[in-house]
């Protein structure tokens, strides 16, 4: 399996703003959905249980550059690459593009966490099964 | 004590949309913060800790009616009534204007609920004192 | 073909709040979602240009009850329904389920309204043949 | 004038997400909100006329790293700083901290554009007496 995943993602007449354009912060809702999107084609999720333990990914270093606006009713592909996965955190990259035309990078660093008794978070190594269906083994 | 409260929210850049008005949407969410500001003049918050039971306010209805629209950067003037407290609800309106025209007028109706131990909601019966202080008493 | 049009939307992590649950402000971007896939559906846009008029659909009134609440990964099904066409307005309802069972009923009445050379919009009758599209005939 | 400007802002209840922190996405909303402060303290604004020329501020690269999380309620502490103003663009740091306590960094590079007729975007050399507000002189 590739290390590549694309989806979808339409822009909505409440994500644009008076310039006309999808604002900018929806970017980083479009990363996290099509972040869902490819936990779920690897029979993950961005928030759940996993064998017992209630693992979430914190975000801690987000990024985008910006090509060229979307606009309202634009249905965006978003390619999702998994450029690193160190020993507790992951980095994707997801670039966006409109017919062929890119249209944005960005980037989020997430660490993985378990929810301790007191609703804190508490770095953790991925877990080794988990780390596999990331990589798509 | 008067029954109405009057605060203010600036429309930010953010939360226009490609008409060059404020998203519809955003309506609610100058009307939750305007409950947030009226709740901390008396005291309280829509969700914490009181007499040790956590409490929130789900809302179970709401509705805006639109007259006029606001933009990007008009400070609106959100005057915030409660129009009934019932047993266990409260009904809130509140009130836009900006430079005395009216904008908006919102409704939300909400549910006093305690979290249960499985992180579900029961409804409650306002406790004596919260009602005290919301009424303005 | 019926009046009603069934669309489906997931819950994103994004539209969750600290409860747990979707954010009930995020129902009404839903229904306009809906609306928009509606539309679609029927060859028609929220916002675009008819016969040569740049055409929108500012809201005057929208409402929604709240049942039950939806969570992150939730798919929710979406019926929409013309419930009223007026001469120059229109009247939807979005009934929201999941699993069959209903989470909440939303409303939203716009006007059609046409841009002026200003920015402004002025109301309009719905021209007949979006009207035709918009009743399914 | 010093080049540091600091402005507050209150975490909304919808501005969190399920794990009980405000969602990543809106500390780029909380830096448009603090960079729209400080060009108003500036006698600026993010979107508008300038001299006769319709003049916008579009992005084309943010990022933001994150320390600790912000929670409902929080007041965050918010210093802008422009780190470089270029020819024709400028780049703002925006640091989040709360009872001193440093939660998120977070940067925003915006390109001075003057809207054409068909409502496009053009660069241009931010104008000189813009230049001078924005550095404080």
């Amino acid at each position: 399996m590739s290390n590549t995943f694309r989806t979808k993602k339409r822009v909505e007449f409440g994500d644009t703003d008076m310039a006309g354009i999808a604002h900018f912060s929806n970017f980083f809702r479009y990363m996290e959905i099509a972040e869902t999107d490819f936990l779920h084609a690897r029979g993950l999720s961005v928030s759940g249980v996993f064998n017992g333990l209630k693992i979430g990914f914190p975000r801690v270093a987000v990024a985008c550059d910006f090509m060229r606006p979307a606009r309202f009713e634009d249905v965006l592909d978003i390619d999702v690459t998994i450029e690193e996965i160190g020993r507790k955190s992951i980095r994707y990259r997801f670039n966006f593009s409109r017919d062929g035309k890119e249209l944005a990078v960005g980037r989020i660093t997430a660490v993985c966490c378990r929810t301790t008794a007191d609703h804190g978070m508490e770095s953790m190594e991925i877990p080794e099964d988990m780390r596999r269906r990331l990589e798509g083994k």
